[in-house]
């Protein structure tokens, strides 16, 4: 299922091993390391670990990067380089800032379903090196550029103001970056449905407005129809 | 600020040092020991590596554990403890199913940020020794737990129904464990705090219910008054 629409840049897909060759091109090497990386630790991977993993010669790796810093930083610009092109879509810079922020969300759910390893590495850097260090100052950019459309959405008006932008967020993206945590690529949920439930969520809240005792703030009232289909 | 309110039992709190006397109870030899695992990684950490930290010799902690691996056992279950306390206080287990998760949520937030290295260990463990294994199944049976009172809510209408009830305790719980990744204690954000906006994207959404092209399902229409105070 593609993620792309019409108008819209789609982000490497380094997650997919061509068939017949398996650890033998750059993006398989790559999906191998970081999944490697992210079973044993970074630090507790050698270059063996990883031709072993991979069924080929060190120098074969070699052929493709030099060194193990290389495949981090490779890895880890994949899952940031993904995430930030989802943020220069068309439907992410025009248009009301709540829907902009919608499809960020559910943009970034695809990219962490499609390079799983990549983010999953991403989100367990903890800043010990340069490439590592360079990896954290992306994530706080794209933090911020999160915040700020929660903000602008308050501006607008579109949001609610009774969130803290920051805070707001952070807890979005605790959403979307949960899904390294539990999603299961074999198990038949498509990015699409996790991506419409966390949408769901975010935008528009479990709570179906019937009766809520002790508030009278305006949200309810709706009855028999507050769902979507 | 105490999480407890009448007729509630508080969880443990041995994320607090005893001022004066670091190092020296039993309290934050755990609470040190969970930082340390976090920091170093659980395999990667020496019970001389933790004297170290807490400034006092072996012998000393061997005074209240007898292994690394108790060390280990007694953090997990002292944030799991403090989790299933919060699944068996009144308002977890009478009111509106969609009520007892609201409770359940907040009430996670708050053991997260009392016991936020404990968690924090009990996050990343990913289940390589019998202590591990048993951890990862009381998260599970956890989870289960909250995806049951989405389904609940599901069924008494409170919820929506076009959410899995799996994915969206998933996702709940993915906002509220990021927690661990982002609060920092010492920046004046109460646990309080965030568990209010949690709860209000949770239940309520971000987003203010005015003019939504495209949808006119009936959750529109309450134009200039659509957030709580």
């Amino acid at each position: 299922m593609p993620r792309t629409s019409p108008g819209e840049t789609a982000p490497p897909r380094p997650g997919r091993r061509r068939s017949g060759r398996p650890g033998h091109d750059a993006d398989s090497v790559l999906h191998v390391a970081a999944r490697v990386f992210n079973e044993r630790g970074y630090d507790g991977t050698s270059m063996e670990d990883l031709a072993r993993a991979l069924g080929v010669t060190k120098s074969a790796i070699y052929h493709h990067v030099s060194s193990k810093t290389e495949l981090l930083r490779r890895s880890l610009d994949l899952a940031l380089d993904a995430l930030f092109a989802v943020t220069r879509e068309e439907a992410s810079v025009s248009g009301p800032a709540v829907d902009r922020l919608d499809h960020v969300l559910r943009g970034s759910v695809q990219v962490l379903v499609e390079l799983l390893p990549h983010v999953t590495l991403l989100l367990r850097v903890r800043g010990n090196t340069e490439v590592e260090k360079h990896a954290l100052e992306r994530r706080r950019e794209f933090d911020h550029l999160v915040a700020d459309l929660v903000r602008e959405g308050i501006v607008a008006g579109d949001i609610r103001d009774d969130v803290d932008p920051a805070v707001a967020g952070r807890l979005l993206f605790g959403m979307v970056n949960s899904v390294v945590e539990w999603y299961k690529p074999d198990r038949g949920l498509s990015a699409e449905e996790v991506a419409d439930t966390l949408a769901t969520i975010a935008f528009q809240g479990l709570r179906r407005p019937r009766h809520r005792p002790g508030n009278t703030a305006g949200d309810t009232g709706h009855g028999d129809h507050g769902h979507l289909g």
